[in-house]
């Protein structure tokens, strides 16, 4: 894994294009961007950035691609139909497949969206002494579909996705000032403490992801989740659409420090 | 003066509706958020959507309105057709009139985008004692075409306009911190000091506005300005395009204060 984390996005890409990494992505790269990708067709473009602009905590834009453009302007020389470890394949909203490259799905006429994803600001809450405990019990985040409604655009219509990091008060503090500067990332916390706030019934049963210990003396902290972009496009039943598979993400050649607002 | 200010921003948009408020809008509701205003046909807002997002400094989008409605989510009972003191509208990217009411070209198929302004942190900037020369001299604001291209999307493609205000180089800092925070209405700095730098050739000479004093020991600070989509809209050379004009902004219910970033 030490050798892993010292190769750049670059390189990783490109053992990912060649099928030598087919795992999660959470790790590699150490403070550089991580991605969530959503391909659908240019129909459908509109509605789905107008989503993302009315949207933009759990959906915050970091790319948006010309229509049968494969390369991001946010990762030169990298090709977006290969170089995510896995591809989900969702027709008229159902998922369909996970797959290792989309080259044959990937028309003139689609148009691809990159959006922030939790990575960034986990390092910066890391670099500053807040442990993540998902990470420590090396588990997935804590994922919850909220009663909140995320706003309409067009035939985009789901509700908000939140992911949930146990901590002290004090530490919920901290992580409110950290991650108001990374706003492309999810920015600040949108809720803390009782669940049923946001109208999660059971905080050990996520809708997404592994249940995590809460000890005594914390709060859950509960920031938008990139989730919410995979259940848009649901709501949609778009004929054809192409997310990464969750966990493998697109790395790209940003700094998380180059998405801070201050 | 002061029985203006003291309205609310509803009140305003009454007058404004009633004919009874021609005049720009500069002063009016402080505290309130005034926006930029760009309508077009539904053909032409997936580009234009993207232009802002890939531009968010100069078009940073407060509110896009589903075609063919009025009313702003961000100015409840308002009316985008009317309560505008004076538009301009563009056909095929000329000037062709300016009118005080766009009923009569107001389609179904229209979109209306509202953008932010720097009214709400020259608010910001003089709570903190710093002061606006063109305000001091009772002018507008020096604008400049510069050097740079923003990024293009698709037949929008136009070079980035800046305003300028002059200040020390302590109140330059002061500056950039507090516009920071307002990240929707231009947020920080894009530049500051020599204008070459910008491709400016004559700081006394700006393409829009008006000359402003630069005192002994003062630099020009410059921001990002929504002027720029004005000239990305002349760019794409659309049929039809509504903007407001100059100075006559849309007065929305949002307080400065919640555009801010933290």
């Amino acid at each position: 894994m030490d050798i892993m984390e010292s190769k750049s996005p670059a390189q990783i890409r490109e053992m990912i294009r060649q099928g030598q990494w087919k795992d999660p992505t959470s790790g590699l790269c150490r403070g550089y961007v991580q991605a969530n990708l959503v391909i659908l067709p240019r129909e459908w473009a509109y509605e789905f950035l107008l989503f993302c602009v009315r949207n933009p905590r759990p959906c915050p834009i970091l790319d948006v691609l010309d229509a049968g453009n494969p390369e991001p302007g946010i990762a030169k020389g990298a090709d977006i139909r290969k170089d995510v470890p896995k591809y989900r394949v969702y027709r008229d909203g159902k998922l369909e497949d996970e797959v290792e490259d989309i080259t044959h799905l990937f028309t003139d006429d689609m148009v691809s969206f990159l959006l922030g994803c939790s990575f960034s600001f986990e390092k910066a809450l890391m670099d500053a002494g807040i442990r993540i405990r998902n990470i420590d019990e090396g588990k997935n985040v804590s994922m919850y579909i909220t009663e909140r409604m995320c706003k309409p655009a067009g035939r985009f219509s789901c509700p908000l996705v939140v992911s949930m990091r146990p901590m002290t008060p004090e530490q919920a503090i901290r992580a409110s000032q950290i991650t108001t500067r990374f706003h492309l990332t999810h920015g600040a916390p949108v809720y803390m403490g009782d669940p049923q706030g946001l109208g999660i019934k059971d905080i050990y049963k996520p809708d997404f992801g592994d249940p995590v210990t809460i000890e005594k003396g914390e709060i859950p902290v509960f920031w938008a989740c990139g989730v919410t972009s995979q259940l848009a496009v649901q709501s949609a039943k778009i004929p054809i659409v192409i997310t990464h598979s969750p966990g493998h993400m697109f790395i790209s050649d940003l700094r998380d420090e180059e998405l801070t607002i201050l």
